[in-house]
């Protein structure tokens, strides 16, 4: 039981996802606030916010640019936030009398908001790709096994003879919802930050409008009508959707882990886990994984509703617990989703042949 | 401190609200069961799955039907839903022959659900209604108080000046935003529950999706292309939202409360609260109870997600747990839009003529 | 589906419990209130704080003294707490000139936490009782069905044959730990609340111990070494051993559940719940509610672990959070004892004879 | 924004605690499994239950036994827990005929649990030194400040003045208090978990109880009466221990970023954090941080009692969800204390001299 579950060498493979974890290593995350700067000086530079020299200066030093982790690390103990000490080494990098120009009109939050968005937005396409492929796992159970005879269960007791095809109509149907939903959210959530100091953009001047617009562009994100420094709204409705589709497939799980029961064996897994003590059992091990996880990112998410409490203009409290939960629970529904997608592919019977 | 804070004579005039607790009386509950009942009984013989004579007799029996609650309570304590008990007196009431056409092919979670979302779509349109003259109020006291001075503040520090029109900038930004997620929801949300025994409307055939179609008419909800006796993802989307409502006026008490603040003094209230010990007091108790509305319902999010993990064709457990949570979270919903409404109309200045 | 599950003619006897709703009854919200003045004004007399005479007048306007409740729920709507009403209310009863050394030293916080602490004192009693009884219960269906066969199942598999009586061993042991957790924290969590206008007992320079000492006394609790006024831990303690009871409860809840699935057949139960739409069920609805009673417990828990954050010498927002939440998790685990004494009744058979 | 805020090179200093984090790394965590099983093998021996020779054997190959951490991950992927492939590296490096008296008896959840436990023993240490220490510099702050002047604030107004000392006691109050419940844990979180493959010891027939005290003292722990292989109260109060812990630094946190407030000026702090955008500003990170801390463990103690509901003898899918939650919790709190004796050393002044 080491402190994070999710890339340590021992339960990373079971409750981590190489692919949704690479979205919030370190790496990613300061390359998409470097990002961040090149773009903002290349579109305040369209606009004649800063000077174009000052614009060619910090996108060419930015170029490859290695941040120095190490030292962010130890003034973020401080400062609270990254960006403080990895704008003073970019200034550093690009010296005068361009640095200056560097983060013009800026803040930290807007690099460490938008970072987070740029990549959720690859999460996004990440969870997508895989809640389709989840759904066509399912068709083909259905045509493998969907005739096959199932006694439908309500409140733990038999109630009366289905079939496969029916329930596995149950497990299909919150999916496709869950990808229409994400639908509708991606417009909303992959939005870039940029409000400045106090969520004005008192630098800019009449300049804000096109200079966000701009930047926007260049990022790949939405520009919103008005920053969301303070509003949080569509992160924690993020987050509710991770929780909505890792409940869905701990309902799957919890379903499998019930149809695998001796005297039940309404399903037949292949490559289930193995126990120290007892070599004859068959262990429904990602099943139970899909259970713990969705009740992983419930948990969770009620700690991202808090967050929405923002005081004033910018809380440092709850901002910073935002931080403490939302990378996991992406995590936790990209483990979920992989999980999946390996429990499908075990499944030998569903049901009864009749 | 009694056991219910919403309708308790003594904090319902701080904590609930009474129209949204209306949506959820006993009476209001059992009068959708009974329509259900009745639109159920006329679809049913449109389509000649019940002959029309039981169905006028339904029909006619169950207009003004008064059931006998006590007796329904009691028997719910064996059965675990109200449903078997109400089902009985009803066919009592109507008795033989055409009693046994009652309830045709339905279950009673079909009942219990229907007659949660007719409720929550009066709550939906009274919640929209408050958003709406909660942002008319917020307009009002841009225009006068709009250009007044304020410091914005971050992290808990002074940053720069803003204007008051800023700060109200950001307090209206999410109630907008939340119409727009409810406009959304609606039509996932307000939907019919119609799934038999087994979710399979085994007994209606292939008059299944046409009988569906009309009830769902009849009652004034969308016909869904499946039931959703297990996925509860647009329960849960719908309890995010309220959470969303009462965070984003959360958020709106909290800055008040700390602008309140003797020695900050960036906003003057009427009619604040007395204390017993200090009557130079003024407490502002309608800040300080969006606050705790807003940490309610983020608290109460998490078990909605939990109630996810419904077992098989009908978990008793989870669903049982959401007539636990969801009708709460309405009304504490209820209470933050009506309690913003009544501080807001109490704000005799913000921020500080220039 | 009402707004409160606890006391609605529908859902009550299902999932609340008529002694611990009283506990919580508004009257007896009240009375606790009425009784702390009364000895107040003793043990302020007893030691000089007020004269003898306005303590007489006190003690005798308030035997029997009906307080207007209508009038004490507008005025929380505006004060955020009951006692500034209620203690004018009082005065006015008892008249100049003894009327103004009532509530003498105390302040709002001091009634309505001590009250809640004289109804917790009786829940305890309540609680323990039922755990007890729980436990009799159980040796007595050790003795009848403890040699029965089980098979002990562990990840949801076959294990290795145990006996009834194993399985028996592991639901009671939480129960006997809970009820020694429970002698523990009865000393701090038993205790009476005083502290004036801001903790600091200003008003009784050095009458503050023996003061607070008779007060305590008078009032059957102990007297603690300062107030708690901003010290939640002893509540937020208490709410953690109500969720351990539950948590406990849930899963002897679960385990019956799953030990009742048709195909498993390790438990016969008696007068189980029916269906509207399959007469031939036998739900375990008793089993259920314990189990979503231990997930309503957990939920709320988070919520009062929140309301630990009081900022300054007393909190609106966080206090008034405590008060939605903490008497729900006393019922619930009222209706959890309640609920699992009721199952063990209805226990026919465990497990296979030998 | 990296997925894990505890140790990643950018927030672990913010967020993380190298002491805490060190108790959960996965060398740690796997030298505890090794430790117990050259414990059980000595046991074993001692009563007879596994051959001298055999236990020479494992002791002597154990000692410095390195496992093949990446084996064992992969295997952690299948198996659902560490224990099958670790067991069977330790049985391939003891060699026949002697591996197969090792583990003799126990199953996965003894090792894993221990381990678990042998660390917290480590942590409650760690905590309750930095406890005292916290005490002990709220003593020194009283002896300098405790006479200045402070303005008493109840809901956020003020009240009545008061000493600094008054509010000192406030925030000293529950620490003592959670280091006399913290001696009141240890007993019963610090216990062994051995129970076999059942949680009956079925093997070790009439040696279970000797094995189990002598197992228990050469770890360094309590041998309970019973195993806790579902019986999860001890870990769920402890981590409502944890959570009491960062709820009462919280509530410091919160007050003292409420003094630092520009037009409040109650406390000066040294060393502030810095803005990339107002060079002017002192944000009081540390203050802020302890606010964050404490809501996350209020969040995460929700899913620790979700998890009290284990399924049968043995739940792989609650149990999962301790290992998510616990540490982290364990680690939230070691980062509060540490972060707590920071700031109480940044302060500067406290109130005002009188």
């Amino acid at each position: 039981m080491s402190f994070t579950p999710f890339n340590a060498p021992l339960l990373g493979g079971l409750l981590g996802d190489v692919e949704a974890v690479a979205c919030f290593s370190v790496k990613a995350d300061l390359d998409c606030m470097v990002r961040f700067e090149v773009a903002l000086a290349q579109a305040g530079a369209s606009h004649g916010v800063i000077p174009a020299e000052a614009a060619q200066a910090i996108i060419k030093t930015l170029e490859g640019f290695e941040p120095d982790v190490r030292a962010i690390g130890m003034a973020t103990a401080r400062d609270g936030v990254v960006v403080p000490e990895l704008v003073r080494q970019m200034r550093s990098a690009i010296g005068e009398p361009h640095s200056a120009h560097l983060h013009f009109g800026a803040t930290s939050q807007d690099l460490i908001d938008t970072s987070l968005i740029m990549r959720i937005k690859g999460l996004c396409d990440l969870l997508e790709s895989r809640l389709v492929q989840a759904e066509s796992e399912l068709e083909r159970l259905e045509a493998a096994f969907g005739n096959n005879a199932l006694m439908a269960r309500t409140r733990m007791q038999a109630a009366i003879p289905v079939t496969v095809a029916d329930r596995i109509a149950a497990w299909r149907q919150p999916l496709s919802g869950h990808r229409a939903r994400l639908a509708e959210l991606r417009p909303r959530v992959l939005c870039l930050q940029f409000g400045g100091a106090a969520g004005t953009l008192d630098k800019l001047h009449d300049k804000a409008v096109p200079v966000t617009g701009e930047l926007a562009e260049l990022l790949g994100l939405n520009a919103p009508a008005r920053n969301w420094q303070t509003d949080r709204s569509a992160i924690a409705e993020f987050a509710n959707w991770l929780s909505l589709v890792t409940g869905a497939l701990g309902k799957i799980g919890q379903d499998m882990a019930l149809m695998a029961q001796n005297g039940i064996d309404e399903i037949a897994l292949s490559a289930t886990g193995t126990s120290s003590a007892m070599p004859h059992k068959q262990n429904p091990v990602l099943a139970e994984t899909l259970m713990t996880l969705a009740r992983f990112n419930a948990t969770q998410l009620a700690g991202m509703h808090h967050a929405l409490v923002h005081e004033q203009e910018r809380s440092g409290a709850a901002w910073t617990l935002e931080w403490m939960l939302l990378p996991q629970m992406c995590i936790a529904a990209g483990a979920a989703t992989r999980t999946t997608l390996a429990l499908l592919a075990r499944i030998e019977r569903i049901g009864s042949p009749v």
